[in-house]
């Protein structure tokens, strides 16, 4: 009976993905999953990324955050359309709740969506929203060992972003290490190895990012 | 029915977790439930608490991982009782996991037993142990928001352990902020600054874990 009642709920998750994904390609938007522990920089990040390319792409963004809406009040100079969902303890975001909140956005006049998952590097990973792709964002300064030990969102996602490279002088990540670990993992994954505070290594990733986009509106 | 299931569940960790808390007790044990996010520092802790402590104190850890052993073989030369569980994908430990592996350790010859939880600011703060306390740990790279963006984690634990200070010259952490917010989530909940890579700190640290110790001898 419990094994039921979980495999509904799975199947729920996943049937309502699907929705979400049909939905966003008929309307050509690119849905990006960000996922990392707390304090990687994914906030940081989509401020360079909104810096850089509001203008020439049309960007929205879903918060995801257990409380407070603290991230997307740090989006909100760049006056684009961001939705908080605030989980209220919820470790993660599901299809449901993106569901939800897609009808708060004009879709016709988006490109990219970029949904920031809750800070962890665990339970996000299982979850499909219906996204394009996962992206997973790890800072130097949690260590070199993360691939290996939470493998699961480095197997899934499209590509790592290695985030405070300019901290690397400063503690005992060791690059080659977390290199050769996630080679292990996902043999072909792309790596951008990335400063977000201080900019550095930051046009690759933005190059990345519009590529995949002419490849959604190819298809 | 899906309702009474949950609530069956948690009944059941809340049982298991009292059982192992009267365990310990009566053994003169206090477990100390260590919580974070990947790579604040949780096994650089343990090493230096080992390396100052054992001899005086006899200390055991449990090692909760989603694979691998990597942390447990780190501290492995301080010749302790180690116990891995690898939650295969996990996102926390129950206390009936505890309460299973706690037959491993010869209780009579432990005083102070660590837990170092899944790598995860969020779901480990919702499952009680059985342990004494839960101990928060929280690295300055991680920004100085994670109290108010996390407050469960802060309210729960009976101290903070705010690692890597040595790292604030190169973030934009502050301090001050830090205190503020969580001095909103918890008025009196003692924090300590340190740095387990450079050693600053921690003086304080293991005087106060001394002194736990002292107050479960008297009990």
């Amino acid at each position: 009976m419990e094994i039921k009642i979980m495999k509904n709920i799975l199947d729920r998750n996943q049937d309502k993905a699907r929705e979400v994904r049909d939905l966003l390609l008929s309307k050509k938007v690119l849905m990006i999953n960000l996922i990392s522990s707390p304090g990687a920089g994914k906030t940081t990040l989509l401020e360079r990324t909104c810096s850089k390319l509001c203008g020439d792409v049309r960007i929205g963004v879903i918060e995801g955050d257990i409380t407070t809406d603290r991230d997307a009040q740090r989006l909100k100079k760049y006056n684009i359309p961001i939705v908080v969902i605030n989980t209220e303890g919820g470790c993660h975001l599901d299809s449901h709740s993106i569901s939800k909140v897609l009808d708060l956005f004009d879709l016709e006049n988006i490109d990219v969506l970029f949904v920031e998952n809750v800070g962890n590097l665990v339970c996000p990973a299982h979850f499909d929203l219906g996204e394009s792709f996962k992206i997973a964002m790890v800072s130097t300064a949690e260590g070199d060992d993360k691939p290996e030990k939470y493998p699961m969102l480095f197997r899934e996602a499209k590509a790592v972003l290695l985030n405070k490279t300019d901290l690397i002088p400063y503690t005992n990540f060791n690059l080659s290490n977390f290199k050769k670990d996630l080679t292990k993992i996902n043999a072909q994954i792309p790596l951008f190895e990335i400063s977000c505070t201080k900019g550095d290594g930051l046009k690759e990733w933005f190059d990345w990012l519009l590529q995949q986009l002419n490849i959604l509106l190819r298809i």
